[in-house]
C-alpha cells in the first residue's frame, strides 16, 4: 500500500487517524486533511469524484486517532452532495472538529460531458524536471510531507529559502509521489495545498499565514506522471489573502483548481 | 424597507420566503438565494460579515415559502463557522433543500487586522456609468431580476444579446440596486451573480449553464455608491467551466472574490 493511502484509509465506519509525517511544524497539511476528509466522504456518496470541495479550517490536526463523519445531502443523477467532517478524537475520547466539509462528488472517468472545449491558459511555463529546484523536509521550519512528496520549484520562485523572493506572489512547481504512487483526484486535494505559500516570493510579514478555507474543483482524471501547479496570490488587504492553484497533468489537461482564503500574521 | 431588505427577511426562526421577482427565466438567482440563506445564517453565527461561503445548488428556487436552518460548527475569537441550507416549503409541507451552505462569518468593520497591503490588480477598465449599457430585464429570457438592480454592462461585453459575442470570456460592468439601497456585505453575495455569464461572449453551445457550487470571499465592506465587477471563464472542457468574480467598491478596494463552478449543457 502506499504512503498516501495508508495515511488517507477510513475503515467503514469512519474510523480513521491523521498520520505523522504530514505535516509543517507539527500541524498536518490542509491538502491531506482535506484529502483524508474526501477519502471517507466520498464513500458517503458512493461517487468517486470529488467536483467540488470545500473545507473550512477549525483546528490544528495533530496526529492521532480521528474520525470522519458524514450524510449525504442530495443523490442527483450525475452529482451526490454530501456534508460532514474531520474530528481528531483526544486521549480523553473527546472530539474536536478540525475541518468542516461540504463537497460534491461525480463520476468524471464515466460521465457523457460535453465535448465543448475552450482554454484560455495553459500549463506553467515549467522548465523540465530536472532543472527545478527539490523541495526539502529540512528547512528552517521542518516539512515532514516532502519526505513523501517529490515536489520540485520553479528556479524563480526557490529563492526565499535563502532570503531571495521573486518579487511577485507566484509559485510554480512538479509534483509527484515519492513512492511513485499514481495520481488521481483524491490525491489533487493534497496538491492543491503542497507548494509552500505563494506569497513566500512576496515580502510579507513574518510568521504562519494559517488556511481559513479552501475549495478544490477536480476538472479531470489525472494521466499518468507528475503534475505540474501553479499557485498565484494577487490581493492582499485587511489581513486576508487568496491563493489560487492551477494543476495539469502529463498531457496538458488541466485538472484541478483551487482557491484558498488565508490570514496574514496580525 | 428596501426591496433586497425585504426579499432576504428570515424571521428568528428561520421561516422565509423565496421571493418572486428574483429570478431568471422563473428560477431565484443564485446569488440571490445565497444571500438569503446568508441572512439566515449571520444570525446563527452571531456576527454580521460572510468571510468565505460557499452553497451547493441542489434544486431550483421556486418563489413560495422557505426556511433557513443550520447550526454552529465552531465559535471562535474572530470567526463563527456555520453549516446549513435554505429549503423550499411545498404546499404539502414537504421540505426540498434548494442550497446546502457552509459559511464562515466575521466582523470586518471592528476587525483590527494587518494593514499590510500588496495588490497585483486594480478595478476593471469600465467606462463611465452613462456610457455602460443597462441590462434589461425584457430579453429572450425575462430576467426579473432586472428590474430590482441598476446593471450597467461594459460597451464591449454588451454585444451577445444582439449575437455579437466578444469572443473572451469576460462580463463587466456597474452593480447597484434600483431602489437605492446601500451596498452591505450580505449584497455583495447578489453581485456575485448578477451579471449575465461570463461565457455569454464566447461560442458555447446553447442552453442553460447551472451552478454546481459558488464561493464568495467578502474581503472589506463596501463603500457607498455602485460597485464595479468583472467575471472571467478561462477553462471550459470536461462540461464543466469555473467563472471568477472581482467586486471593487467606488474607492477602488477590492470588496469581493467569487468563484463558481458550473455545467455546460449536454
Amino acid at each position: 500500500m502506499s504512503e498516501f493511502d495508508d495515511a488517507t484509509y477510513v475503515a467503514d465506519d469512519g474510523a480513521t487517524s491523521i498520520h505523522d509525517g504530514w505535516d509543517i511544524g507539527g500541524n498536518a497539511n490542509g491538502g491531506y486533511l482535506m484529502a483524508l476528509a474526501a477519502a471517507g466522504l466520498r464513500r458517503v456518496a458512493g461517487r468517486p469524484d470529488p467536483v467540488s470541495i470545500t473545507a473550512h479550517y477549525l483546528s490544528p490536526g495533530r496526529p492521532g486517532p480521528a474520525a470522519v463523519t458524514g450524510d449525504v445531502v442530495k443523490a442527483g443523477r450525475r452529482f451526490t452532495t454530501v456534508q460532514g467532517r474531520l474530528e481528531s478524537i483526544g486521549d480523553d475520547g473527546e472530539r474536536r472538529t478540525v475541518i468542516q466539509v461540504l463537497g460534491t462528488f461525480g463520476d468524471l472517468a464515466s460521465n457523457a460531458a460535453s465535448d465543448f472545449v475552450a482554454m484560455n491558459g495553459a500549463p506553467p511555463d515549467l522548465p523540465p524536471w530536472e532543472q527545478c529546484v527539490p523541495r526539502e523536509s529540512n528547512g528552517a521550519v521542518p516539512v515532514a510531507m516532502m519526505d513523501r512528496l517529490r515536489v520540485r520549484l520553479h528556479p524563480d520562485h526557490a529563492g526565499w529559502v535563502r532570503g531571495e523572493r521573486a518579487g511577485v506572489a507566484e509559485m510554480a512547481g512538479w509534483f509527484g509521489f515519492a513512492d511513485g504512487r499514481p495520481l488521481d483526484t483524491l490525491s489533487l486535494l493534497l496538491v492543491a495545498d503542497a507548494l509552500p505559500p505563494a506569497v513566500f516570493n512576496i515580502d510579507i510579514p513574518p510568521g504562519w499565514v494559517p488556511t481559513v478555507e479552501m475549495t478544490v474543483h477536480v476538472r479531470a482524471v489525472p494521466a499518468p506522471g507528475p503534475v505540474r501547479c501553479v499557485f498565484r496570490t494577487r490581493f492582499v488587504h485587511g489581513g486576508m489573502l487568496e491563493e489560487d492553484g492551477e494543476v495539469w497533468d502529463s498531457t496538458g489537461t488541466l485538472v484541478a483548481l483551487s482557491r484558498q482564503l488565508a490570514l496574514l500574521p496580525r
